[in-house]
């Protein structure tokens, strides 16, 4: 149960976003930087840190939404459940997932602003993790709707809401 | 030394938010919704939380430019040192420290949007502190530099810089 009172039907960081839009702006705004805008790690590996960094801070809504995104990127869905159990053997660039050794990544080829984004996006995981756990918002367990939301995403990105109207999910 | 090449004398989070200032945008305007804009926790009650967290993450930059903050607002900064060394028993009010237990928050009259803003602002270091310390900024142990930085944190806020051009502090 949210620890505050959410609108019904929203689920994980859309209540909280749907309760308090001032805030809801820069985030989104961020997050669309971050994750959807041209860059040269692509979307798909990008997803995939937000998607990591989640699962790692035991975010169900988080690593569920994000991880779909990155399903959609990258026409895989193996490599993101693989990424979440074992990321070390996961088929991904050692540029990306040794955002923890930043030497390592630089040895790899990283640019200075793949270093920078990797590390915001951990970090901002850390707050989005934080915000929907703290809370304690509703998180439907059903894949179909993560699913949506993940198609939604990949095309769209984040500056609007992906959820706008009360969803009923199992 | 940090991490990759950020402008030289540029401290802590404004040498990061120089270097990429399309996510220093959002990211300028989260915290001045969260700690400046009118709100029924005061901006010094706020920014206390803030120094709290960056000191329990032990983030030198951000506890030392929000506790210069939060000391301007409330014209005091013992309660800021008693806030980083013993918060339980700092004379603020139950309703502001005790974030973790949003139940006895409430019983001590917390709004819905106070509970809010305070995991918000909890989940929001979480990330500035890790965005700091994860790139290894620049963080001057001069306390006169973020004496300045408070002063000017609390009043302006957060939209603009609060450092335009490089500072030479010890």
């Amino acid at each position: 149960m949210a620890h505050i009172e959410l609108p019904e039907g929203y689920p994980g960081i859309s209540g909280a976003f749907t309760y308090r839009p001032e805030t809801a702006k820069p985030m989104r705004e961020l997050a669309h930087v971050l994750l959807h805008e041209p860059n040269s790690l692509t979307a798909g590996e990008r997803e995939l840190i937000a998607t990591y960094v989640s699962s790692r801070n035991d975010c169900h809504f988080c690593q569920s939404s994000h991880g779909a995104a990155a399903a959609c990127h990258l026409g895989n869905a193996a490599v993101v459940e693989q990424v979440k159990t074992d990321f070390q053997v996961a088929p991904v660039s050692d540029k990306l997932v040794t955002a923890a050794d930043v030497e390592a990544a630089r040895k790899q080829g990283a640019t200075d602003t793949e270093i920078h984004d990797t590390v915001l996006i951990a970090a901002a995981f850390s707050m989005f993790n934080r915000y929907v756990d703290g809370l304690g918002t509703w998180q439907p367990r059903d894949p179909e709707m993560y699913a949506r939301m993940g198609r939604h995403l990949a095309d769209e990105g984040y500056k609007e809401p992906s959820i706008r109207q009360p969803v009923h999910a199992g």
